[in-house]
């Protein structure tokens, strides 16, 4: 067993945290003994209900928390007509640059009426997110995340109220000097090489730097931990755990479309990239053809956050759909946020099986490390 | 005392590796129980041979070693007339570019007759690296390291003939295996959290896949590691030592002028950035106004090594000389090459200090990660 400031705080078996958006990996995490994360923005407030609701009906009465993207600068519209506004600011050169590229690998048009696009819009604005974590804090959640900029003020305080630990993903230091003052009760210092959305500072340099900063408050090594050796690795950087979130993109519960998981267990630590070109704002994912279309001579480049996101989910949708018929120009377009941990993933496991592995590793390579200097 | 390959192999009581131009380093490094490692590209045979003869002449029999640069891929030119037919091949844009640059920030001419600019193209050749091998062997080196590429047939056979260990610099995995076919003995892990030529995988995610590949053979982490929880994780890694190069740079004896120094002391991590500007391929280094200016609008962007070294050698020269005497401009504009750990830098201590605390640090903190499973 590996005792830390975080097992103490979260009052858990292991300082592990497993972060993703499929229920079945948060509880799958929770009940090896380690701590589940619910990424919430990729829900409607009503998903987000029933998605808590099933995971408390696995984890029998273990702690389990959820992240928000709450993000500091967005691009905003009428709040009395947000969807419309926004979608208003999207220029037809970039729809008309995202269309010729789906026509030029040949992907078929998607089901009418996605309304996907449409829910990020709201999800990633302040009263969408409020209205999940309205939803978050009417379930027995023990942490509540939040991965881009400082919480909004009266969220740590209703969530200390609530007996809630609250966190915060950090790049750089001078974030984490922000989210200290907002009172926060645990950073995430996230390495470059983490994916999803991400700084350039290397989780070696950047872990020490957030620790130090941190004072009594725990910190938790996020980017390019995916084995025993590299937990231990975090450990030993002054981490009080580790925060995973590629590693579970390998598991059996994650929902991730299967063409991309074969994408990802094919793929070498060299085959990821920071792009804005998804979210609008810079993060880690598997280079594809998209990637490289919009590095092109006449790319129209991304736009901020949340309008890139609106302009290209359907995309993704449509990607998606025909990736999962076998579809070559999609499949060649295929891709999803992942670290360069991707290098390391040889096949899918149960989430527990990887918690408990992750562990077991961890604690075997301490001992190694110990005989060093006997 | 902590015992690894590395310090099986190259008969020293630390696993730490200093790489530095500055013959002072090398000799601290070694006499404090590492291994000195010299950066002969930076040198004329001639001088290499001072330098080599100086350095044995403080470590009393210690072990120590050299590093050179020899590309796989540099621009050729005319063998008969190298310098001249590589000079002939840099465009009047980018000469005349170099020169607004320095008349906007108000940089004074140089002495004429700057040599260093052919001296760096003639060592950046394959012939020039082997008049620099020559006076390696002529002395007593116990290992010779190339940081691009892989080393040329001959010089594994003629190391093991003379006993010498050869080592090479590694940034994917792709690389490795062909340095491992190549005959090295020794790799080094470079994540791209290291100064100077560096790629763009993480060490927390490169080392653990060069150990996999290396089997028995050491292998080195390097891009990071400045302190003893750093060099603890890199051991816990997998790594057998540490290879560290930034770090000298906050010695008395590096040679590196002091305004370059004293930007370094006030640098936070998040200050480096990789670009092909200085050396005409990636290398890490402090962001100046030098960086910001070549990505301009207008910039004719970086020629390939050994053009733009040739190009922009003087150009150092000058911003050097008029930093040293307090030039607002060419303070603007200096930089070195760096990693990101020069945000952990608080101030220049002998190198001999450095090497100790570096180690006793990590062998205190390998004392607390023993603690946390107690």
């Amino acid at each position: 067993m590996i005792r830390t400031a975080l097992t103490d705080l979260l009052g858990v078996d292991h300082p592990v945290v497993g972060f993703n958006r499929s229920p079945g990996v948060v509880a799958g995490v929770t009940n090896a003994g380690g701590f589940g994360v619910l990424a919430a923005t990729a829900y409607t407030p009503e998903e987000l209900d029933a998605q808590l609701t099933w995971i408390e009906e696995q984890v029998d009465g273990k702690p389990y928390g959820v992240d928000l993207l709450v993000p500091e600068k967005f691009a905003t519209g009428d709040p009395d007509d947000l969807v419309a506004s926004l979608r208003a600011q999207i220029p037809a050169e970039h729809i008309e640059f995202v269309e010729k590229l789906l026509a030029e690998y040949g992907v078929p048009e998607g089901a009418p009426g996605s309304r996907h696009s449409d829910e990020l819009a709201v999800a990633l604005n302040p009263d969408g997110a409020a209205a999940l974590l309205d939803v978050a804090f009417s379930h027995r959640i023990s942490l509540v995340a939040n991965a881009l900029g400082t919480p909004p003020p009266n969220l740590v305080e209703r969530a200390h109220r609530a007996g809630v630990v609250v966190g915060s993903l950090v790049g750089q230091q001078k974030h984490a000097v922000r989210q200290l003052e907002s009172g926060v009760d645990l950073l995430v210092a996230q390495g470059t090489e983490a994916g999803g959305h991400t700084g350039t500072i290397a989780t070696m340099v950047l872990t020490p730097e957030i620790v130090e900063l941190a004072g009594d408050r725990p910190v938790l090594a996020a980017g390019g931990i995916a084995s025993g050796r590299q937990m231990a690795a975090a450990l030993a950087l002054g981490a009080a755990g580790v925060w995973c979130g590629s590693l579970w993109l390998s598991s059996h519960e994650d929902i991730t479309p299967l063409p991309v998981k074969e994408k990802f267990l094919a793929a070498a630590s060299s085959d990821t990239l920071r792009s804005p070109t998804r979210t609008g704002k810079p993060a880690r994912q598997l280079r594809s053809a998209w990637h490289d279309a919009w590095e092109r001579p006449g790319s129209p480049g991304p736009l901020p956050m949340p309008l890139q996101p609106m302009l290209v989910s359907e995309a993704w949708e449509r990607i998606d759909a025909a990736a999962e018929k076998d579809h070559a120009g999609a499949k060649a377009l295929e891709s999803f946020f992942i670290g360069q941990v991707v290098g390391s993933f040889t096949g899918l496991r149960p989430a527990a099986d990887i918690t408990r592995r992750l562990v077991a590793d961890c604690e075997s390579r301490l001992a190694q490390l110990n005989s060093l200097t006997d």
